[in-house]
């Protein structure tokens, strides 16, 4: 191959290192008036007043925005939530009101001249305790919102969504196991911690239409929410993305757009801007769910792994968005990388007065495999095995079966498993310290329906424009797709150029999330550049003849003969003959791809032959130590391999496992939202909420393991998630191994709190 | 039908009449530098020394770019001009240096600082004494030029092509005749006056990128320009056109681009802003060249044309890009709409000391007409033959013979005669009063391989996105191609959206010239519907089965059974099936159109069978009056007639009918551009240079025949070009009538002046 596989330089790099990416944040307005939001500063009231007068006389104060203009209940998945709170505020930190000015200093001034009376409720801020016989209600009309189907809220609970999964029979698994362990887990919320926190800017024209830019991973998801929420045509809405500083989950969906675009509106003609602080970025759009997880499982003699029963209870916050799914996805891979025969779960979606829960790298893969890996260590030990063993011995394999009965062919899991234990050195002893390994599955968690669309656009040269809506958010998706279509087109990767996401112009992408893009997108890539040959092909024909051809080199050539070809860049434009006349035309290539034949969950069962697009497998192995005096931890070494079924670009690769494992590693020893009493985020702020640094890096190993998905892209399947996912619990088994105490409780070091 | 040959409102009406709508020159930049360019004093002369220091160093300035850095010879079909003049100057008012300076004022001043000497040259200022014997020679390597090869440039002459037409026998022809008419006609300069003046920014990246965004009627062509000039990639340059304030013809090709993107190349990471002034804008692209034309013309008895002999001067100017291909069309169209035997054409475009020559509505055809069309007027009058009886005999007919041999069918031109004449009241006298007719045909002239493109995106509720790269320079294209679109895809007009050209995006477009974007792009437009139809049936056939489908008012229907229907919006997004699979994706149609199987003119005869598109007819009324004491040229009335193969759209049909209508009497009684000795155009502002106000606008009557155009999309053919051609020589036969004087030069007011 030419191009796959190759360390290709990144195609945004040198627009990165010289400061020519346009961020967001870096595009100038003219004229441009500047938004603030004032934010609920109760965690559970009943709004009693607004009184805005003040503010809305503060000279160059343009307009002042509350929820009385728009009441609709809208949401990704089930309509719990308005733009602006109505009625009701149910975290600290909930929009209440917007304004625009002409300076951000005069926007804040007004937001501080807004006076707000609430009638204060009590909260509740942990999924057992709302889970209690009267707790206080969050929803009081959950049962009037509307869901998508494949979701069941609980009217008159706090449960959003209580996923179901049914598998052969516990009971008789329970019966048949030699060792049963029954333990809790716990996972705190944590933050995206994004370099650039969340940016838009809205305009609305004499038109009636509105153009949202915004530093978000769905553009087309944005655009989709604002019309359904605003009352606006699709057609009258685009939403335009430029590089995105970093997403991690907290930009998919619409969080900032929603408050941007009704500014706009409110000032037609003018541009409203408005860039979250970092401490409102804390809480603007969405955290990590916090997690308590009780998991019974049972094993043979032989070690097998006979039945597990899972109730994972989630701390989801005040409204929803994609959490009834993060629990769903968790729930229906509550087996995880195991081959279990007997499964009852029950995954619980449960309102608290936090802030919203929602995407996170990792989509509840991270909370899910530290409760399962610990657990599944813990058994090892319990019966004496070794934990490599245990995991080789019970993982899934080629045809073996998911949680929600799925075969499963092309699993390279054993591989990554059997790579780790060897790099990480598993068999030799150092004393003070402990080897650790976990490892993990993930599938992307989207509607079956989701779909990438990718246009080829040739021009007269021969050279490519690419055109998806799929968006850099740092993890290199604008090279490996330059790449996928240099490789089809047999072009060197300078003939291609990528643009970036506009609703109005580039094709339909579902969302930038669940580490599908180069998989869904790269397929719909490889489509497009089949339909640009065919056309290429046709052309080249009425020159060469009706003959089978082939694209090599910038050459188009009779299959087989390559005595008979023509330059590529002679037939982009159309086939010219000597007397003047001209066949065919301009090369313009159109691919979309829509994962076939997924299978909607059973709603009673969780049982689906084919629920999603694919799995990715891979394991972690971790060094860890601890100062017997300071209790200091030090990690020394991480190793990962996955199978990513084909390596499209090992350096972007490489880079994308590298920062998730650093991401996995923060989670692992310091990140936890700390709440207060009144539930507000204490540590909202690099001071106060730690991230690791560069002298927190240990040494780190990467490695691939390529059993081909059949129906990637050049048989690669997606891996940006999880690096994040088996890293905590790698560490804390090492950790275990070192010190002889096991944390169930994330993040390991507490700063004696608790 | 639904839409098609409906008043739609205009697609940008809205954007325009509340100011919405982004012309260039309304795009704000942050930090924007402003040009300014520095033209040659001097129409013929060395350039000796350029002294840019005093203008560097006036501070504010950030460059001065001269033809030193730029040597490289360019130009459309002939190179034989550069960026800026390098070593002679060859008109007043050529580009000699530019400066990028903080403001526009400071870069004016800065111009006014560059010192050039000049060496003299005697200058040429008619195109037959630039044709005598030891005339001055503007251009002494031309014979080292590069030219495309339809044209035939002479070495050592000021002849940059000569065309030639030699059809049947001539003198054979003029044996057989019984009368034989011999004439001169002249036709000076005119401006485009477009309301909006050449406006373009430019910015380079520090990638090597450039971005130009200019009001121009061609990106593509303006970004192949300057990829050659400035020797970067195509993938390398992006060129954006918004709204275009008037183009006919003057914003064709490349001009200011070429000027502002070298600015902008000299201070990278700076948006660099080039606005002409009016009187800039009178030179600083192209005029519409002047002619000399000698007609000879022979008719039999019975009134039928016998033979013609043809030589046209075209004064050219400076640098040739369009003139070299006006001749060409003019001279394979010198038989106008008639049937004529026998035909002796030279045109010969001559290079004069005067402003370059370039495309204006009509290429060519309305300074063509103007001698063909007194020329059979006088003939009918010395037959004493009815001017219109002898057009009806003589004009083309289905089945006719063009100049080039070509057998024209669904020809309606005898209809348009005939309305024309009924319309106008041909029979009935008035004191006083005289009327004239005319008649004309045209096609584009354009490479055999000139392709439009086309694209159809939709949006998740069933609208649509048209993209395409014809630019809406004020003709409508917008609304007429989103009419063909909504028509194929059985939609209302109000589910289509277009966008607006850029290179980077839309989709190919050779040139936004010639009446030929309802033709070309529309049908792209076509082709993109049906391959979305493909699409959406197919998605459809997943749910209703594998039919016969069709799409009726927004429901996919098996063919004949509209009880077996989905809505489209259920399908544009793929097939849901009842178990949450899903087939197909995102329906996204695109197509390419170039007229097939036209066929260069011998070289020798000038003839081809096909070598053009299509062909337009039509013909023209007039009634005016003279003041016998004062002169005073009254027209009361134009009447016009166009067989338009289709009528997309009646009102902005209309519209552009009766703009050509204006600009063609401005041309007829007005217009012409004066040169003082030193070839420096004196009456450059709308002060001197008389444009028609609504005052001088008579009453206007347009009809259109409807003989379809076999191959052009719901049958339609271009006419944006075509009512400009015949309204000079119908208002100057009417005036002939009105007052027994023939005025064989135009403009018909001659101020006194000769």
């Amino acid at each position: 191959m030419r191009v796959i596989g190759r360390p290709v330089v990144r195609l945004d790099a040198l627009d990165k290192v010289t400061g020519a990416a346009k961020y967001v944040g870096d595009m100038k307005f003219p004229g441009v008036l500047h938004a603030a939001i004032l934010r609920s500063n109760c965690s559970h009231g009943r709004i009693k007043h607004i009184d805005t007068k003040d503010a809305l006389e503060l000279p160059g104060v343009h307009a002042v925005v509350t929820g009385e203009k728009y009441q609709k209940p809208t949401g990704l998945y089930l309509k719990d939530r308005t733009l602006f709170a109505v009625d009701k505020v149910r975290y600290y930190g909930e929009p209440v009101a917007g304004v625009v000015a002409e300076t951000p200093e005069l926007a804040k001034e007004a937001v501080r001249l807004i006076r707000v009376e609430y009638e204060q409720l009590p909260p509740v801020y942990d999924p057992l305790s709302a889970l209690a016989d009267g707790a206080p209600l969050l929803h009081e009309n959950l049962g009037n919102y509307e869901w998508a189907p494949v979701f069941f809220p609980k009217p008159g609970t706090n449960i959003s969504n209580h996923f179901k999964l049914r598998k052969g029979d516990v009971k008789q698994g329970f019966a048949e196991s030699h060792i049963i362990h029954e333990e809790t887990y716990c996972v705190p919320h944590i933050y995206h911690s994004p370099l650039e926190t969340h940016v838009a800017v809205g305009y609305a024209d004499n038109g009636g239409r509105l153009t949202v830019w915004s530093s978000c991973q769905s553009p087309f998801a944005v655009r989709k929410f604002l019309s359904t929420a605003l009352d606006i045509p699709l057609s009258k809405i685009r939403v335009i993305t430029g590089y995105v500083g970093g997403g991690f989950g907290g930009k998919a969906g619409a969080t900032i757009e929603g408050l941007v675009a009704p500014l706009a509106l409110a000032v037609p003609g003018r541009h409203v801007k408005l860039v979250y602080t970092r401490e409102e970025d804390f809480v603007g759009a969405y955290v990590r769910q916090g997690l308590v997880a009780r998991l019974k499982t049972g094993v043979g003699k032989d070690g097998r792994i006979r039945a597990q029963q899972c109730e994972l209870y989630w701390d989801a916050g005040a409204y929803t968005e994609y959490g009834a799914n993060i629990v769903r996805a968790a729930g229906y891979t509550s087996a995880g990388p195991y081959d279990i025969p007997n499964l009852w779960t029950d995954s619980y979606c449960v309102y608290t007065n936090h802030p919203s829960g929602g995407p996170m790298r990792g989509f509840g893969m991270p909370e899910l495999h530290w409760a399962l890996e610990l657990q599944m260590d813990t058994l090892a030990d319990k019966l004496g095995m070794d934990p490599v063993e245990f995991r080789l011995l019970n993982c899934l394999k080629d045809g073996g079966v998911t949680a929600t009965g799925e075969v499963v062919y092309g699993v390279g899991l054993t591989e990554c498993i059997k790579t780790v234990a060897e790099r990480i050195g598993w068999g030799d002893k150092k004393e003070g310290v402990g080897k650790g390994i976990a490892i993990m599955c993930k599938a992307p968690a989207m509607p079956t329906n989701a779909s990438s669309s990718a246009c080829l656009k040739f021009n007269e040269d021969g050279s490519v424009t690419l055109m998806t809506s799929a968006a850099e958010i740092g993890q290199g998706a604008m090279t490996a797709l330059a790449q996928i279509a240099a490789e089809e087109l047999s072009l060197p990767i300078e003939a291609i150029s990528v643009s970036c996401p506009d609703t109005a112009i580039t094709p339909y992408e579902w969302q930038t999330v669940a580490s599908r893009i180069t998989f869904s997108a790269g397929n719909a890539v490889v489509l497009a550049a089949q339909d640009a040959k065919r056309q290429i092909f046709q052309n080249a024909s009425y020159i060469l003849g009706d003959h089978e051809m082939e694209l090599v080199d910038g050459q188009v050539r009779v299959k087989g003969r390559p005595d008979l070809s023509v330059p590529l860049e002679s037939v982009v434009m159309g086939a010219f003959l000597p007397d003047g006349s001209a066949k065919g035309g301009p090369v313009f290539g159109r691919g979309t791809f829509t994962p076939e034949g997924l299978i909607n969950l059973d709603p009673e069962t969780g049982q689906s032959p084919r629920p999603v697009a694919f799995w990715t497998f891979g394991a972690q192995g971790a060094e860890v130590s601890a100062d017997p005096e300071t209790g200091k931890i030090t990690v020394h070494r991480l190793v990962a391999a996955f199978d990513v079924g084909r390596v499209i670009n090992p350096v972007t690769l490489e880079g994308q496992v590298e920062g998730g494992l650093v991401q996995g590693l923060g989670s692992a020893l310091f990140e936890e939202m700390v709440f207060g009493e009144d539930g507000q985020v204490l540590n909202n702020s690099f001071v106060d909420y730690k991230i690791p640094t560069s002298m927190d890096v240990p040494a780190i190993e990467t490695y691939f393991v390529e059993v081909a998905q059949q129906d990637g892209p050049w048989g690669a399947r997606g891996v940006g998630e999880l690096p994040m996912v088996p890293t905590a619990p790698a560490i804390a088994c090492a950790l275990k191994r070192a010190t002889g105490t096991l944390h169930r409780k994330l993040p390991l070091v507490r700063h004696g709190r608790d």
